[in-house]
């Protein structure tokens, strides 16, 4: 088979770039051009990565040697992408970036998002954000076709984003009422070594942390306001567990009257009927985080406790899949025309 | 040391019995008598768990054996204590019980409970009823004291209820509002065997249960029901983590209007004064199930989402401990005179 | 393209069923035609395994539907194929039995086997033993190619025999002084529910069993034996550890005099210089459980202890994989004479 | 109760000075004067580790801070103590040493130690190493109630020497043929953050390292050698596994001509008849890490496969215990005339 189309991937060391990886060697219109890292530089992927033996040899390149592909993934940290894209955006590569970079399509929202996460608060390149686009596929896919850059979504929002949107746009629920109780396996924090995951202290830990100052949040509340067509304040509250890959995300919201399960049900069922990636459980059924694992699926398992007339949906996810990498891969393959389920309908394995 | 209590467990080979053991073993009052069970009968309580050799070599009886007991722990599942506990109360024991049995003072609240979880509706000991209390300490330390049997709470129910009872009781949050998003480790299922527990399957899983239908949530509305003055209903949602130890409940309410962070964090903080296992942490520090382990402790952890004007609170309990053999003895130590901590000052290993 | 080869596996939603159709749904030659099993008969095996959901929805038939296919998989404990093999043999039917039912091609052999596991030690289809070929195929190739039922190897087997073969049959060691100290993960012991692998009991044990007495040790003292063309008997001891996927085995030998390093390196090397599916490291490098996880590779590291003369082997494979279903697919593929990796490149996430 | 003897750590903040706080807090001859460390000096030891909250709010000093205790613990890695001691030891505290600077008493023993860990070969203190003791109580009990300065023995060092010293001094194994396959926890690497002990990294990792070449195998031979009178050389191999707490290891030796199992069984029964600490088991017994995990004891599993007349012992010890702070509180209650089980008789808590 022809593998017509050709990716370079920068931040190829991070667990987000050797998930691209993963996807995009068994991906059969996909050729790897090159691998970029700050660290690592000289080495193969697969001494740095063995499980990729056999599978991917190149040679890691320098952050910034030069780049020939249809397709850039910067699946770098906040604040490299604006800095970089510029350069492979004119030379006619489209952009895949998963950091916060392109998320928001103004200087304005960047600004607020910026200060969240304690940065500067201009963008390094307010000119192309106008060009870019949120890439959430179930809700910007006719955007995303065409679009020089996209803004891959925050894992968290992914979950919590999917979880609601129907919810909130059919207008079954009060959007004032809305809380995200959302865990996130380790792995969401990366690579990096740091006290609170080393193994002997995360074993059986569990914790919040940024309670209520998230900086998902943002896309979460921009992402839902449009659905509604008004402005949602939303609380979210982001917590670890000791689980390596996975997102389950709570959410509660206060139906509005007369809104029966049946009809909350068949609000995700339609919204959800052509998705490929996203699965939707009634209340007779039952899931969780080993269903989507190892997988580009959503599910979203719609409940509601009749005696307080609550919507509580379970929205689980493969934060390193779905919640990036698989999302990255999915965004390409729209861009490139491509089926939409392209190199994407691997599972994971069990147990 | 004299120790001058003489305490017997029965269902001492669960995880129930055993977390009792270790406490009691230590206890410079206690002198346990017998341990009861229904396996195991005959074999030595060190050779069913190793971990005590040299600390106790006591023989299991049989449940029906005969006790002679100040105290009689019946770490059994719900439907044993209603049946068995007479004999003891007549013969002068006082009762801890582990189950359901002897949470509900009244026949007809005991039948919601019982249906709950599929069990015969009519209490097999509605007499006794009237002389049970509910064994949160912290809520029923007076009536504890003189009561005949105490009802000891489920682990949820320690969570939730402490972290939510002063906020309700001081009026600071819209009670219709109230979440409880709770999330448990494993030990919580006991130590019966079972598919979703088997260690291949549950290693990365997490998943809610039960959702809006779990029992605890009975005792959590009926204890805010009775801190308010008035009817409380809550939104709750069981969940499971692959934590060995330990209960996590975020509890979200509305704050009425002009109630600031400051002042709920000050009703948390005078409402727990006085109490030796109850921690109120405000917003600027931080806790997680580690900080707990191991311990009799409950940390409720304070926060305000000013966005939303939402209370947050993240209630941290051992399910074992606090939720469970640390509050029997914690209600023994009342029930029996001796002051509330002793033998229960032992903290959690680290790492 | 043309999926040629039909497949049945009878045990589909046992570990070692379900890793078969992990593989084989991904097989660019093969068709599963139907799943068997005794328990879940009429469920579809993506609600037995939601995982699964999107690749595979066949209904799963009791154990003794009607077969047709190119390939039957026993992926079943031992007794069973035995009994139900003749049927699909004479019907044209190639086996792959994952136990020890076709492993022994002696009665005499079974013999002993089955007295090690407290079987009937008579074997119930003696006359197919003759056409019956032990599955590793990388000692065993050229008869797997022609054979009507191969006996798919044990997993501890398959990571001693890997890890000891090369030094044996060079004649490098001195074979009497051979030990193995084998580590499993928890999947080794399979679905089936057991105290020591409830959760909370198996998170922080580690433990060895069967010492001197497991059953795999049979077939690799059979090999081995085969391999240095006289008797062998080693020591063999069997240990479990909280990892769910992943075999470990040390190998132990005195190294025979004047044998140095680069030779016993170079006899490792050359032995396995084309084989796909075994990589040899030597000393200055380094390899764990995760370069092989989710790989149907064996990892050998070979080092020697200078001080004591003693040549030390880390012997690394996937259980589930190479231990079992990978192995399976490898034979099915050379029976089928497809080249033998088809199917087979795959590999695991990380993190 | 009086708390008479005073002690001082320091290293108070790493895992092993966490361990001796956890003992000496509930030791009832023992008073903490005072913490130190080189981190975190000025904040609460309980902020670092709240699992101490209500137990220990000592403030850390730094690490040269004066010092007046009856016993000095030097909680610190290699070359702390040996530059800090002198002052001590002047004053006429006693010290225990937790890392290799006072395990071999001549500075040739010391100088092959500091070689293998890549150290300066001169010890810093030389004139000090004549009045330092091993300390591994159960062989050295004598020398070390009057030792100055005993240096607590490593880690793996402990179990390998306690599984195979009966053997080695009662003439009954081949000494030439001992194999130690030692499997450590992720705690055994101490506190510091290293990617290899991230928790994506480590959760399904098991791994060799320093093969045939670790540092604790000196001591093993120094004791082993001792016990033998005569020089031995052992192979011993490290490895990790994702457990936080433990140690186990696999000892072999061939058996001399004539020793039966009994004979063998009998020669370790003999040996540990009057320690407290050591428990042995039989070969129709079982034992595993959750035996003896949170408990100062080692428990030693005697096996003898009769196939290849082959000795195989299991001991398995909390390696922050008995490894290490349990040890260390043993030696010290073995120098200030204290029953050596004071403080010691704790238990770890199941599940």
């Amino acid at each position: 088979m022809k593998r017509s189309i050709t990716a370079a991937i920068i931040g190829a060391t991070g667990y987000g770039g050797v998930g691209a990886i993963e996807i995009l060697v068994r991906h059969p219109n996909v050729t790897i051009t090159s691998l970029h890292a700050v660290a690592d530089v000289g080495k193969r992927i697969d001494e740095v990565y063995p499980h990729l033996t056999g599978v991917c040899d190149k040679v890691i390149q320098p952050a910034d040697a030069p780049i020939k592909a249809d397709v850039v993934f910067f699946a770098t940290p906040d604040g490299v992408g604006m800095k970089e894209a510029r350069t492979y955006v004119k030379a006619g590569s489209r952009i895949i970036d998963y950091s916060g970079d392109f998320r928001f399509n103004t200087p304005a929202l960047y600004a607020q998002y910026a200060a969240r996460i304690g940065k500067e608060t201009t963008h390094a390149a307010e000119d192309l954000l106008a060009s870019s686009v949120y890439g959430l596929a179930e809700l910007h896919r006719d955007e995303i076709k065409n679009a020089a850059i996209v803004g891959n979504p925050g894992c968290f929002a992914v979950s919590a984003i999917l979880g609601a949107a129907p919810a909130v746009k059919s207008g079954i629920i009060d959007t004032k009422t809305m809380i995200f109780d959302a865990k996130s396996g380790v792995s969401g924090a990366g690579k990096k070594v740091n006290p609170i995951y080393h193994y002997p202290h995360r074993y059986e830990e569990m914790n919040a942390y940024k309670i209520g100052k998230h900086q998902h949040v943002m896309e979460v509340e921009r992402e839902l306001s449009a659905a509604a067509g008004s402005d949602i304040t939303v609380t979210f509250t982001a917590q670890v567990f000791p689980v390596v890959r996975g997102i389950m995300t709570s959410v509660y919201a206060r139906l509005n009257e007369g809104v029966t399960y049946e009809k909350a049900l068949d609000v995700f069922k339609s919204f959800y009927a052509n998705e490929p990636f996203v699965t939707v459980y009634g209340e007779k059924e039952s899931v969780g985080n080993r269903s989507v694992r190892g997988s580009n699926r959503c599910a979203v398992w719609v409940n509601v406790d009749r005696r307080t007339n609550t919507l509580i949906i379970l929205s689980h996810i493969d934060n390193l899949l779905k919640g990036q990498a698989g999302s990255a891969v999915q965004n390409m393959n729209i861009m490139m025309g491509l089926p939409e389920t392209e190199g994407l309908t691997f599972i994971g394995s069990y147990p």
